[in-house]
C-alpha cells in the first residue's frame, strides 16, 4: 500500500477510536474475555501509528472506578504524556453510567433519587476529566435509562428527570467555564428492554426542551438506528438539517439483532457509502469516530487489522463517493431523477391558494413520468463494486 | 351483554373509526378485494348503532377523486345528513396523498415540483372539506414521502420541502379562519423503503422547526412505532410530555412485519394495557381512533365483529387499569419499585456540585436494593388475566 | 391464594428451572453482576418449596470447569443428596460449549480440529454427569456454532461437522447404555452473528440426516424463534407433528432484539396462551422448563418472585385454555371458522384428477363465505382478559 | 461497455425472470398501478434482447383466470411461438394460489375442504401448462397457507393437509409421465400474519415427510429468509448440503420489513457476494431466477434498466468472487482462519472416548489462537469495492 492510493489514514481525516473499542476484551453474555485488556497508553501509540487523529474515552476506561485521587492524577498524567508524544487529540469524553450495579434501574432516571444524584455527581467528575484532556464534545449515552417492565416508570416522569440532569450538567459546564458541547446518543434497546430517547428523532426533540438547547446536539450511531431498522442516512440527514450533528459513531450492524458494533463497512456497504457521501458533502467537521470492536474470535493482532479496516473502508467509500458524483452518467441520471429540483422551493410568494388547488387537477399528467431510480441506483452499485 | 358491565361503548368514550377501516375491502399485494366496498352512509349508521362517537376520513374516502363539484356537494350533503341523523361527529380528516400514481415519488417531497404543488393544492381542497364537516384535527400521513434508493433525494432537501408544505398549509388554515389543528403521523417504512419522519420523535422534532409549532402535534399509530420495534408507550409518553398528543391511531401489529392494522388488542395485550392506562391517567381528551381493519378472510358480518371488538377490548383494558391502580398489592409493589419517587426532582437549588460529586462515592451502597419489578409486572399479568 | 385456586404449582405439573436461571447473577454486556451467585443446593430447596418438579443444568453450573475429580464427586454427591431430600428430578442436562474462550470460533464447528475434539470430549464427560443424575433429556444448544464473517466457514462443511459430532455422541450414549434422548435447541443469532440450525425447522431437517434420527428431537425456546419473528406456536406445532418435541424452553421475548429470557408470560400473552393450549391439547409429557431469569434490577427476593410468576402464569393460561375450549360461543365460532374441517382429508381414494380440475371452476362461489376469525379471536381475548 | 468485459449476460448464464416481475405494474397496498401491464410476448422479446436465458410464470400470468379453453390454447400457442423465435426457455412454472379471493383462508390448508380441492385442481391444470411449456421445475409458494389468528387452525392439521396436497400432486405428475421436479418456496409472513413452512429449514424437514421426497426440493428466496433476519447464505448452504437446491429466487430486501423484491444487489452487497460465490462454487446448475420488480416510481424504461441491473450485478459479483478466491492474501487469510480445516473429519475410527475426554483438558491452550476473521473480511470488502 503506497501512501498516495488515497486509502492511507492521516490525522487530517480526523479518525478517532474509543479506548473501549480497541481495548474490548471480547466478553459477551455467554462467555468471558478472549483477549487481554490493553493499556490505554499502548492503544494511543498503536492508533497513532495507524494514522488515527485521536481517541475518545469513558471516565472508567482510563481511571478505574474506585481509584484514589493520587492514582487518578498519576494515570491522567501518564496518559496525557502519551497524547502529547503522539500528537493524538481527544475527540470526545463521556461518563460510564451503565457498568456499576447501582445503575441497574437507570442513572439520571433511576427510580432511586440517591442513584440519580450519584449519577449527576459522577458525570460532573467525568466532565472535569474530559475538560482537562481537551475533549471537543461530551457525550451522553443513557444505556440504562429505560425499562423492562414499563409499568415501573411513568415515561413523562423519566423524561422530566432526564431533562433536569442534562440542564444541571450544562449549567455546570458553563459555571466551570469549560469549552464543551454535549451530544446525546440515542439507542432503542439493550441493555434495557426499551431505552428512553430511542432514536435520533426523539433526542432532537428532547434537546429542544432543554434550558440550553444550543449547547446540545446528537451523537448518532450506525448500530443503534440500524437495530430498529431505521435509515441511518435519513436520521443523520435530519440531524444535519437541524445543525445538530456534533459527533458520530461509525460501525456496522444487522437489523433486528443484539448490538453488534462490527467494523465499519462490515455490513450494508450501500448505506455506508451513502453515509460517507452525506458527511463529506455536508462538510461534517467533527471526529469520524469508530465505536466498534474486533470479532470475539480475534487475537490481539486482529484488533489492529480491525482498526485499520475501519479507516480504510471509510476512505475507500469517500473516494467512491467522489468518483460517483463526477460521473457524467450519474449527473444525467440525477437529472432524470429530478434530484436537484428537490432543492427548489415548491411555492413562491405570489402563489394563491386557488391556483394551487387548480393544479391538483393535473395529477393524471404528472403521473406519467418516471424517476430513473433504477438507473441511478445501479450506477451507485457499479461505482461501489468498482466496475464503473 | 348488559349495558352496565362496563364493556358497552357509548359516545362519551369518544371512539372513532376511519371510513377506510370498516370500509376496507380486503385487498393486499397478492390478492384482490374479498369484500364489497361500503357506502359511507351505511358505515355511519352501523357505527352509531355500535356505540361509536364518530368517524374520520380521507377526502377520497367520501368523494371519489375526479368527482365534479356538483357530485361532491351532493355526496357531502348526503353524508352530512347521516351524521346529523345519528349524532356522529368527525374526529379527524386527512388528505389522500398516496393512492394517485402521481405521488409515486412523494407528495410534498416529490422530486417533481409540479407534483409537490398539486399535493399542496389537493391538501387545501381536502382541508376545506374537513372544516366543512367540523373535523377536530387534520392529520398528515406522509406515506409516500421517502425513498427506496436513498441517493435520489438529499434528506435535508426533503425535510426542507416537507416543512415548507406544512407551513403553507398552516397559513392557509389561519387565513381561512378554520378551527383546525394539525397532527403529523409518523411511520418508518411501507409503502416506501424508508419514510421521512419515521417515528414520533422525528415528528416532534420537525414540529419544533415549523412557523406555527403550537398549531401542530402528532398522531401516533400503534402499528407504525411497533413495526420498528419501538415502545409505543414510551413514544406516546414523550408526546404527552410535550403536550403534543393531538390524536391517536389504535390497532395492533407484530414487530418487524408489513403494516398489519389488526383489531386493537389482537397483539401484545400488555402494551395495549399500558397504553390505555397511560391515556386514561393523562386524561387524553381526543378521539380514541381505530385505524385498523378486519382480517381479509372475513365476510361483511366479520367487519362489525371487528369494530365491536376494538371498542370492547379498549373498555376491558381501561377497567383492568382502574382495578390495577387501586389494588393494595400494586400500591405496595409500586412503592417497593420507588415508582412515585421518579416524580421527585433530583437536585434542589441548594445543591452544590461538590456535594453531588461526593455522593457518587455512595454507589456501592446504592447498588444493594432491588426494584421489585418482577412482583409489579406479575401483578400486572394477574390483573390482565383476571386472576386478581 | 389457597392451594385449590388452580394456580398453585405442584410436582405433577412438571415445572423445571435451569440452575443458571434462578442462579443468574444479572451480568450483561454493559455491566457486571447485580446479584450474588447461588449455591445450587439452595436453589434446589427453594424450587422445591415453590412447587417445581425438577431442575436442569449445564455441567459447569454444578461443577466449575477445572475442578478436580475429587471435588467433582463431592459436589455431585452433595447435590444428589439435595435432590433426594427434596424429591426433585433432573429434567435435562446439557454441556456448556460456549463460555470457555476456546469456543470463540465454535465448538463442534470450530475451524480448529483440536477445539472440535475437545468439545466432543467435554460433551462426553457432561453426558456422564447427566446420566449419573438421571436426566431425561440431553440438550445441545450450539450457541457458538456460527459466524460473524460468513466467508470464514463453508456452511456445508459446518453442517457436516455438526452432524459428525452428534452422531459420535449418540453412539457414545448407546455404547454406555445410557437411557438418554437428545434434543437440539435452535437459535438464530447471539452470541454469533448467525448461528447454524437457526430455527426449529432447520433442526428438524438436520435430525433427519443423522445416523440415529429416532434418538434425537428438538428443544425449542420461545425467545429464540421469537427473536426472528417466527410463530412459536407454528414451530412447536411442526415439532409435535413430527413427534420430535422432546423438551421445551419457556420464557418471553420481544421480536428483533437481544436475547431477553424474560419471565414466562411477560411478553405476548396471546402467543403464550396459544402455546400452553397446544402443549396441553397435545398431551406433551416432558418437563415444562423455564429458561429465563429475573430482571437485572431485582435483588435476591425478586428472583423467587420471578420463579413463582413463571409457574403461576402457565397455570393461569392452562386454566384459561380449558375455559376457552368449553365455551359454547367458542365452539360455535370454531364451527363458523371451519376449524375442525381442517382435520378432514382433502381427497379420497376415488378422486380422479379430472374431477378435481373441474372443481377449480367453483372458486367464485367458494370465495363468498367468511371464516369468523374476528369473532373467534375476540373470544380468545375475552377469555384471556377474564371478561368471559 | 464491450461484450467481453464479463458483465454482459448471455444465455449460458441461465438468467431467468418471472413474467410477473418485469410485468409488475407497481400496485401496492396504498396505491394503484403506475405502469401498464405488459404483453408476455413482448416481455419474452425484451428479455431475449437483454441476454436472459428464460422466463418463468404462474398459470394466471399467461392465461387470465376464467379464459375459455380455446382462448387458453390460442394464448399458449402465441407464447410458445415467441419462445421458439427467441430461443428462450421456461425455467419454472407455478400455480397462482393466492390472488383469487377464494384463497383468503388458504389454498391447500384452507379450512374449507371445497377450497382445498379446488386448489389441488387448479394446481393440476397449471402443472399441465408447465409441462406443456417444458418447465424444468414446478414451484409451490404457499403464500396463503397461514394464519392471522392462530387459534383458527391447528398447525398439525394444516401440515397434514399441506403434505396431502403435495403428495397428491406428485402422484399426478408421475401418473402423467411429466418430467418435472417440485420446489417448495418458504416465506415467514405476508400476505398472512404467519405462513406455514416459514423458512428453508421448515421446508426441508417437511420434504422428508412426503411420499416422494426425492422429487421435491426447495426454491429459497433472498427476500423471504431476509425478512426474518436469517442468513440466506447459511440457509442455501443447508439446502445444497441436503442436495435440495432445485431453484432459487434472487432479489434484495431489508430485514424486518414488508416484502420488497428489490433488484438483485440493491441491498446487502456482501451477502449477495457470498451467495453468488456459494452458488458458483457449488456448481449450481439451475436457473438464476430473478423474482424482483422495478421500483414503483419507474416508468416502462426503468423496468428494463432494472432487469439489466439484476444480471449485471450477478456477473460482477461472480467475477469478484473468482478474483477473491485466487488472491494470495486471501489464501493466506483463509489458512490463518483455518477455513479449509473445517472440511476435515473431527474424529477417526480409532478414537476412543477416553482420549477425546482427555483432550478437553487442553481448552486453555486452544483458546490462545486467533482466527483472522477481521483480515479475511476486510479482504472481502476490498475486493467487493474493487480496491484490491
Amino acid at each position: 500500500m503506497t501512501p498516495d492510493d488515497g486509502l492511507t489514514p492521516r490525522p487530517e481525516h480526523r479518525f478517532t477510536f474509543g479506548l473501549w473499542t480497541v481495548g474490548n476484551p471480547g466478553r459477551d453474555p455467554f462467555g468471558g474475555p478472549t483477549r487481554e485488556l490493553l493499556d490505554p497508553v499502548d492503544s494511543v501509540h498503536r492508533l497513532a501509528e495507524l494514522g488515527a487523529w485521536g481517541i475518545s474515552l469513558h471516565d472508567d476506561d482510563l481511571v478505574p472506578w474506585g481509584s484514589s485521587a493520587a492514582e487518578r492524577d498519576r494515570i491522567v498524567a501518564r496518559f496525557r504524556a502519551a497524547l502529547d508524544e503522539t500528537g493524538l487529540g481527544v475527540g470526545m469524553a463521556t461518563t460510564n453510567l451503565f457498568a456499576h450495579p447501582a445503575f441497574k434501574d437507570g442513572a439520571f432516571t433511576s427510580n432511586d433519587r440517591g442513584v440519580r444524584r450519584a449519577a449527576i455527581g459522577k458525570a460532573m467528575r467525568s466532565i472535569d476529566l474530559g475538560a482537562e484532556l481537551g475533549a471537543e464534545v461530551y457525550v451522553f449515552w443513557g444505556g440504562r435509562e429505560g425499562t423492562e417492565s414499563a409499568v415501573a416508570k411513568d415515561p413523562r416522569d423519566a423524561l422530566e428527570r432526564y431533562r433536569e440532569a442534562i440542564d444541571v450538567l450544562a449549567d455546570y459546564v458553563v459555571e466551570q467555564g469549560y469549552d464543551l458541547r454535549f451530544a446525546l446518543e440515542p439507542k432503542p434497546n439493550e441493555p434495557r428492554g426499551d431505552i428512553f430517547l430511542p432514536t435520533i428523532g426523539h433526542a432532537l426533540h428532547f434537546i429542544g426542551t432543554l434550558n440550553r438547547p444550543d449547547m446540545v446536539g446528537v451523537n448518532p450511531e450506525v448500530a443503534h438506528e440500524t437495530m430498529a431498522g431505521l435509515s441511518f442516512v435519513h436520521g443523520v440527514g435530519q440531524a444535519l438539517w437541524a445543525g445538530k450533528l456534533f459527533h458520530i459513531d461509525l460501525n456496522a450492524q444487522r437489523i433486528g439483532r443484539y448490538d453488534q458494533d462490527f467494523r465499519f463497512g462490515a455490513e450494508d456497504l450501500k448505506e455506508a457509502f451513502l453515509l460517507v457521501r452525506l458527511l463529506e458533502r455536508a462538510n461534517y467537521a467533527g471526529p469520524r469516530h469508530f465505536d466498534a470492536h474486533a470479532y470475539r474470535n480475534e487475537d490481539p493482532d486482529g484488533v489492529w487489522e480491525f482498526a485499520a479496516g475501519c479507516m480504510r473502508t471509510y476512505l475507500a467509500l469517500a473516494e467512491a463517493a467522489r468518483r460517483f458524483d463526477v460521473l457524467p452518467e450519474v449527473r444525467e441520471a440525477m437529472a432524470a431523477a429530478a434530484a436537484p429540483d428537490l432543492a427548489e422551493p415548491t411555492v413562491d410568494g405570489a402563489d394563491a391558494a386557488d391556483g394551487l388547488k387548480a393544479e391538483a387537477d393535473g395529477l393524471d399528467a404528472l403521473a406519467r413520468r418516471g424517476y430513473a431510480n433504477e438507473r441511478l441506483d445501479q450506477l451507485l452499485v457499479d461505482v461501489l463494486l468498482g466496475v464503473r
